[in-house]
């Protein structure tokens, strides 16, 4: 396929348009990732996640400018799950300023939620691989850090990087249970502010009692903005790196968390086939009706729309 | 039902009983929630969401003492999706320092992701109907604001508050088209700290050309752990649901919320029968042999397992 040879040869215009593709659904944009999929799987594949004003873009900024200083090739795929419509805009306003700062030779992609067949997981997945087909050998992936979605994107990537603040308050106490689940290197970031290096102790005693197989994850100081603390977590990175590839664990869990996104990805292209069945039936709209004049409670009219769509054996 | 009458005569271990069957996902919850039912539909539900930090907990709990002191019988629910594991001794601290608050002769009942059958939606829905058949008019739901979930909680409430704070800095781009989907109120707290206005301003501004229907809707700015503008709050929530009520549309985005609540509890349910079945085959697992041994790529794999989830025609 010509588009895959093009990009290939590290062609962006023709990257851009297959991830396009992608995003769309098309049939031709799966066929050209088979066709990538053989040159795929020795870029790093980098999460870096946290609830919004946390520092996420800052430290996804800096992290390239600085892998770049090392002589790497950087991809970074901007993912923003939480708006349904019309964000299109403001992505391209945070891709403008992010220009300004002069990341040059960064290929930067943003992915918006536009009610992509199967879900932006999917399209990000296939971003991933365009760019490791371009070229790149280290892929950042932003995204904000809660909901399922996100547990999804954290599945692409061989390191998730999770951004904290001293802000969140007694809501960190929440999050240190997320952190085991998706977390592999925890940043502290605006370290600056008042209790900054409290809250990191506190999550670092927390996470030495609570051991994640064999990786102990750590948490890193850092003020982005003053690019603090970005040699260190590149170190940090790149421990981990090691750990994926030469440790068993490390590699059984890059296998789980693949099988696990494919579920995701099926989950919602079986969603949709189910809905356009079950919609066309005429109980449908009548249960519906039911639970609107309140003859029905919502569990009712779900066990009724679950007998509509299971085959009557 | 004598758990049932227990409720609707307001004894509240009843009432904590029976939300514990729901989140099992017993049926006897559930035939409880049809028999309570019928008492239900009136008690104003307020969802109150925002990320992490932004001071959801403190509003929430001002809104209790403020609702209480008119009279008001208040309930709340602390929802706290984001971590499948372990999260349960953090949501009883906070419950701990709520109560240390003083918030007398208010219900509080915490919801943490467990895995329920169905997800957290579905019990966070019945543990609504379970406060009203207690007795409560104002139900306030707490939840971090982002990802699937959140959305469905919001589709639970009458009025949806979002909770920002002037630290987001240029992720309230994103937020803002966030907002319209789910808030009907916006919350700037903490407008002590610098920006606070410019920033209650220039989200007013977006959301004056971005109408919802007939509502508009407001930006209050509030310093919650003051106690400042919390009186605001409460008028605009009873605005909003006076409009709920009366206006036409108000009434008709009710109806749509619980029409597509009822589909995503059905959605996870259909899916973890759907799950049961094919994994049961003997190609499902060749299948991911295959992935894990790159011979096919994630895409394929899906196909391949739609084929076998979808019935032979």
């Amino acid at each position: 396929m010509e588009l895959v040879d093009k990009v290939l040869r590290g062609d962006e215009g023709s990257a851009a348009r297959l991830i396009s593709m992608i995003e769309e659904g098309r049939d031709e944009g799966y066929e050209a990732i088979s066709l990538l999929f053989p040159y795929t799987g020795k870029a790093h594949v980098i999460g870096v996640t946290g609830a919004p004003g946390a520092g996420k873009s800052t430290i996804v900024d800096k992290l390239a400018i600085s892998f770049g200083r090392q002589g790497g090739k950087v991809g970074i795929i901007a993912v923003d799950p939480t708006s349904a419509k019309g964000s299109g805009a403001f992505l391209g306003d945070r891709l403008r300023m992010r220009n300004a700062e002069k990341l040059e030779g960064v290929f930067i992609r943003s992915m918006a939620h536009r009610g992509f067949p199967g879900g932006i997981a999917k399209a990000t997945l296939g971003a991933a691989y365009v760019l490791e087909g371009l070229g790149k050998d280290v892929i950042l992936i932003e995204s904000v850090g809660s909901g399922q979605t996100e547990i999804q994107i954290s599945m692409i990537c061989d390191s998730v990087v999770t951004v904290l603040t001293p802000d969140y308050g007694d809501e960190i106490q929440l999050m240190k249970a997320g952190l085991l689940e998706i977390g592999d290197i925890v940043v502290m970031n605006k370290t600056d502010r008042p209790g900054a290096v409290e809250a990191a102790k506190d999550i670092e005693f927390y996470l030495m009692s609570h051991k994640k197989q064999h990786w102990q994850i750590p948490v890193l100081t850092v003020e982005a903005i003053q690019g603090k603390g970005v040699e260190d977590l590149i170190a940090a990175l790149k421990l981990h790196r090691t750990y994926t590839v030469e440790n068993s664990q490390g590699s059984s869990k890059k296998k789980e968390n693949i099988k696990r996104l494919v579920l995701a990805i099926f989950k919602e292209e079986f969603w949709g086939e189910t809905l356009k069945k079950i919609q066309d039936k005429a109980m449908f709209d009548d249960i519906f009706q039911q639970l609107q004049n309140s003859t029905i409670d919502p569990y009712k009219a779900v066990r009724m729309v679950m007998d509509l769509a299971l085959p009557t054996e």
